[in-house]
């Protein structure tokens, strides 16, 4: 028992530059282990892993994601919900159940949680990690480079890596702006503790070692509605095209 | 750098009872402090967590959940998906966007990374944890209760508290059924591998410390599909009800 990890835990920044050095399979297989023995819904292991080691693969995920770092150093995973291997396994009937969206939800906490669980391991050991939701700003096209079956969907990205840069921790808000008692009930102060939240970002992003610049939240959440890729509004379709949400 | 963490990760167990010793509000404050730490999409931490103190309301979720146990010991935080207070703070035209898929998934994603997260921070203490995917199981009346927003969703339970019982880590299956190079491709011996699986399954439920039961992966899958609480069908309504996944 050690609180060795919780202060690595509040120190979590993502990483996103990587030297050459690659991760051992050894380690990669421990890696998948332990996002194996995350919590499972009902035991049902809801999810699969994919691990990218084709350059030219990963040259077209990073051209997905828009970002050049992706084709660069480090594994690359990428975590899939999963009902395809339950319909393989399980009797004709169930299967058009398995592409409900209880069955949505629950694979993709499972392959959520195990992704979490594998940074986590991957933090102990010294190793730098960033998580992609990127790999989704063109999720049809990625299915269709992994060859994604019916009833499963590529949820998130992880690069593990040892670290070839040093980044600082984003301050968080307050916590009274996200963790309520008994209820949903933002607190009468809410306004103004994001100003001053505002004005912590500010200070972060004025102040940080690389990418200075003036930033606030509110034009965080202005940038994010405003530039988000274009294909990225083709989700709920891609989702119905493997099979998921189709029917209630 | 130490491989505690790992070690612990692969023994990871539910734990469903607790003594009556509770979580101090510190140790909850920490705990929060590291959720709040996790990778989030764009830095716009698009969840909260509710703390349930009340023992009247805690009864109420037990009763949703189905599990007596959620009614017990040890403290329950639910995880919100929210995309309320980023409407709150955001521009009027941003608003319907905010229901979208994308930031649907974004939401989620903060979400239950927020949650493993905390499960890892609690289980380096020596805490024990379950997650509650039973909370939707009435996903409506569970908004209601917490009175819940439109743009928020509630999307896992986490019971955190000191073990008060001894649980043994369940085998997960081979991880030639679930990790694969640069595409879907499971392999030809996969019928086996998971027959062989079955076995392994079948050798925990039987020799296992308390429960013991004959169980196969396949039985599994046909129970999950066909004991699955009946408002669970109304999940995508109730998604829709609180404006997520209405358009696009």
């Amino acid at each position: 028992m050690s609180e060795d990890e919780i202060t690595r835990q509040l120190q979590h920044k993502s990483i996103r530059h990587f030297t050459k050095q690659s991760v051992a399979d050894a380690l990669i297989k421990t890696l998948i282990d332990v996002a194996q023995h995350t919590a499972t819904s009902h035991y049902l292991q809801s999810f699969s892993v994919i691990s990218i080691t084709d350059s030219r693969l990963r040259a077209q995920i990073a051209q997905i994601s828009g970002q050049q770092y992706v084709a660069e150093n480090g594994h690359l995973f990428i975590f899939v919900i999963d009902q395809h291997r339950a319909a393989l396994l399980a009797k004709q009937p169930q299967l058009q159940e398995l592409g409900s969206t209880d069955k949505f939800l629950q694979g993709a906490s499972d392959a959520l949680l195990a992704a979490q669980n594998t940074v986590n391991a991957a933090e102990s050991l010294g190793l730098g990690t960033v998580l992609l939701g990127s790999i989704l700003n063109d999720a049809k096209r990625l299915i269709a480079l992994l060859h994604l079956p019916t009833l499963t969907f590529p949820i998130i990205g992880l690069i593990v890596g040892y670290p070839d840069q040093k980044t600082q921790a984003k301050p968080r808000m307050p916590q009274a702006a996200m963790h309520f008692t008994n209820g949903y009930n933002l607190p009468a102060q809410f306004q103004q503790d994001m100003q001053a939240y505002d004005e912590v970002i500010a200070h972060y992003y004025a102040t940080r070692l690389t990418n200075q610049r003036a930033e606030s939240f509110s034009h965080l959440l202005t940038r994010s509605a405003t530039t988000s890729p274009k294909k990225r509004s083709e989700l709920l379709s891609a989702l119905h095209q493997q099979g998921f949400l189709t029917t209630k």
